[in-house]
């Protein structure tokens, strides 16, 4: 099958054997999503050499139970060894030994197809489209803050970053009711939002008012600076952005304000279906380009561009 | 009267007026303390150009309520406006207009008298020592640890730093029933810990063990990288460290372990006059030396040693 790896720069198509049908499902890829860390992993971030892509929506060819072929699914990306403390004590996702789809140890997404245990795997709603179910890990990870931190109706809510993650972060944010304010500085990412009806900041300075709760999903190592520039004394930020390599930064705000930084990662699959379904063209304006696998230089190209939100693979 | 200023270096001793009777008391230092701020302060951090010290024990000479006349005080350093939002929201410690003894728009304890609101005064019990009382403000900023963060005595808990600070975070967190270890590397510093019973661990390697919670009182860019390698996934880390200026750091450790991060900052200062009233000796074995207000620069060059614990100033 064809599948696209990181060699050390942009990734290249390359024919490897498919999954062999045994203890995990083999899906065969529908399509997959391009997101921040897929081109981080290209850039050498985290080392990974195997098969890129960890958000996918697929069909199951074969799997150890039968009653799973033909489902037509998506997947939970890591996967635990499930017996040691950490699993045990109820956190799998944090098991110090588990695979990462296309990120650690686990080839990924970015090919016709992979594998995955059945207890990853969770059936795609009906009236839920491919092109929303791909969105479905990313959105789990949105909705994860909500699992984190406490945000009521009232709470003052700063999104940093108008990108592909902080577009879901608004969206989730939306919905738990705290209807957030987000600060970019893509004048076409931004414009999306206030078609929605979001309140939106651009610019470097800080804004005026003072936040009980930010969000930091731009995805660059200043995100943190601005999100305590922006959150109130005894505030919280949730941080998501993840970068390669070290950042010179000022981390006395968090001391002198009293900031809580809560580090926020993968998030279970449920919350996030259940919002697809209620919404099933949530994320319809987030596609911005589909690229066959084959164009897999191009695809990575064009979600490198400032103005792009999510590109798809279709193997 | 003679009082110590920061002058772009080591602070100097300059003739000053006395402070004025007035709406606030006025204050005859008899102890101050050098905190690892102090030294920072004189090095160019935050820019305070007025006189030094915040870590005081005196007698208060005149107040505008007369029975205050006589007693012997310590001092909140956090002087609010009262009546601004952050003020009415309970978090006066964080007005944004405050003063700050010795720190921010305010003469501080490096003198022969200073002057402070009665609100922010505090009798000193009897049997507390003045050598102990000049301890409440640092005592009050570990205490605030537990007021911020659920420390059972079942928690692993780790102390980032053998120096002042995490000298009394070790004790504090002790009080709480949640031993903990002390990761320092001054061998003075961690043998004093050690004869009063405290595991220790000592070089740059993380410890082997997963800490539920870690306290970061190292002082140095670097403790957030180390506690990092310590915490466990979904751990808390107590940063109180605080430093001028910016530093390479890599935070992907924060998103991917879904570490929180608390800033910590000054405590209040009753629980920490509490612990010094049941433990006299608590702070016996942290003074290192002390100077008479005249040899202020001696006493920063001997504060700035990589053996010295507290340095104390009598005017």
């Amino acid at each position: 099958m064809k599948a696209a790896v990181a060699r050390g720069g942009a990734p290249v198509l390359v024919e490897k054997p498919d999954p062999a049908p045994g203890a995990e499902a083999v899906v065969r890829v529908l399509l997959a999503g391009i997101c921040g860390t897929d081109l981080e992993i290209a850039r050498g971030y985290l080392d990974h050499r195997g098969v890129l892509g960890h958000e996918f929506v697929g069909v199951v060819e074969t799997a150890p139970d039968p009653a799973w072929a033909g489902a037509r699914v998506v997947g939970e990306i890591n996967v635990p060894c499930g017996v040691c403390p950490t699993c045990a004590s109820g956190l799998p996702r944090h098991c110090p030994t588990r695979t990462v789809l296309g990120i650690a140890g686990r080839d990924g997404a970015f090919a016709e197809r992979l594998a995955l245990p059945l207890a990853n795997l969770h059936h795609v709603p009906a009236g839920v489209g491919d092109e929303a179910a791909v969105f479905t890990e990313p959105l789990a990870a949105a909705h994860e803050i909500l699992d984190q931190v406490e945000i009521d109706p009232g709470s003052r809510v700063l999104v940093v970053g108008d990108g592909r993650l902080g577009q879901l972060c608004a969206r989730v944010l939306d919905r738990a009711g705290a209807r957030p304010v987000v600060w970019g500085k893509h004048p076409e990412k931004v414009a999306l939002l206030e078609r929605l009806g979001y309140r939106t900041l651009v610019g470097d300075a800080p804004p005026g008012g003072r936040f009980d709760v930010v969000v930091e999903a731009s995805g660059s190592p200043g995100g943190l600076e601005r999100a305590l520039a922006a959150v109130r004394p005894r505030g919280t930020i949730v941080l998501k952005s993840t970068y390669h390599g070290r950042a010179p930064l000022s981390l006395t705000a968090i001391v002198v304000d009293e900031v809580t930084v809560v580090g926020s990662r993968c998030g279970s699959f449920a919350p996030a279906l259940a919002h697809l379904a209620a919404e099933p063209a949530l994320t319809a304006d987030l596609v911005s380009e589909r690229y066959p696998l084959s164009e897999i230089a191009s695809a990575f190209a064009r979600a490198s561009d400032s103005d792009a939100l999510k590109v798809l693979l279709a193997p």
